[in-house]
């Protein structure tokens, strides 16, 4: 019922602001999948709230605008292009496994950005040192237990869901991006998730765009 | 690709606490859907933290055991199990509709949180008069435009995806109970979200489950 019709010839446009954020992984889809796509990064403040917002289904980015039709919820848009691009697993236990890591990842993420958010300093670095002694490490542990797990079912691709690339690795390695700018060293003890890292980083469809990208810091 | 097979001798078990919660869509989903489940409510702290809780792969509940294999995130267990009872779209699009639905409705219930968590009772009342003035007043707006676009492309069914019940609706459903048990107003204005809730509230295969279901105060 889902998504296996392929249609090249759909027009793609991602609207988002000209960082990363929720953005990227929808970016990383496209490049992953070797689709064309605009991407739109509105870098002006003025443009978002005196002429884009209003037109937008709900006031917010990133929008993804499939044949002139409007989609928000940046995980829908990733899970929807997954799903047409044959990057959310190959059956529908392996989609729900993709799903699983996408939502975890989005818990982690939410735990970081109470840093990002933080203006006192003191509580910022009782975050940091939270996010180091606690965090990290149960996240770690729940994709080490997946990465084994993909393994033990005979899957030795190294990659999370199945024996190729999905949505689940590229959300692993965009929400690792920003812990890794703040807290180098946090993969230091963990060899499958450094392996696992590059695996994305190095994949014949990503390794350029990863390289060349418009470095941002969040 | 996905969910086409329904197999109905398959073994469900939904493992939450005794509560609505992060459980009772997925607890919809099955009677809507008229699937037989395990309905496994952990109601005695001791057991989940002494014998249950270790064993659960992301140590949280809920997770569901679809014969034998576990899976975590709530709403990751909602759309799997949308997918195989044929609840969530019928083309890619429709699904992606349906999952912006969803995630915009735990944006809700994050901003509800902050209101369930408060213990400062003049910080709780300010988090209150917010989610009356500003935070229903717009996710309502929002699915309010939802239902008309819908309704504009000729599907008549009164529900917020193509013209038959889905996960979405189930969704706005269950996130709209606990506000409106604080807030019991709220609807008052919004006569299409209130014959939305109703069509709910006595659809077939719902009606005697809601009517009869444990009464939790989430």
């Amino acid at each position: 019922m889902n998504g296996s019709k392929k249609d090249s010839i759909r027009k793609y446009k991602l609207t988002y602001f000209d960082i990363r954020g929720r953005g990227e992984i929808p970016r990383l889809l496209f490049h992953a999948a070797e689709v064309e796509f605009t991407d739109d990064r509105i870098d002006s403040e003025e443009k978002w709230y005196n002429s884009l917002k209003a037109k937008m289904p709900q006031r917010v980015l990133p929008v993804l605008e499939v044949d002139g039709k409007l989609l928000s919820q940046s995980l829908t848009i990733c899970r929807y292009l997954a799903r047409e691009f044959g990057l959310c697993g190959k059956t529908s236990w392996e989609q729900a496994l993709v799903e699983q890591v996408v939502d975890t990842m989005d818990d982690l993420r939410a735990e970081v950005a109470k840093w990002i958010y933080e203006k006192d300093t003191e509580k910022k670095d009782e975050i940091g040192s939270h996010l180091r002694s606690e965090i990290y490490p149960k996240f770690f542990g729940i994709l080490e237990d997946i990465l084994k797990e993909n393994e033990e079912n005979n899957n030795r691709s190294g990659y999370l869901v199945g024996d190729s690339l999905t949505l689940a690795d590229l959300s692993v390695f965009e929400t690792f991006t920003f812990p890794l700018s703040i807290h180098p060293d946090i993969l230091d003890d963990h060899l499958e998730l450094q392996e696992h890292r590059k695996r994305i980083e190095t994949h014949k469809h990503l390794a350029d765009y990863i390289k060349n990208r418009p470095v941002r810091p969040v």
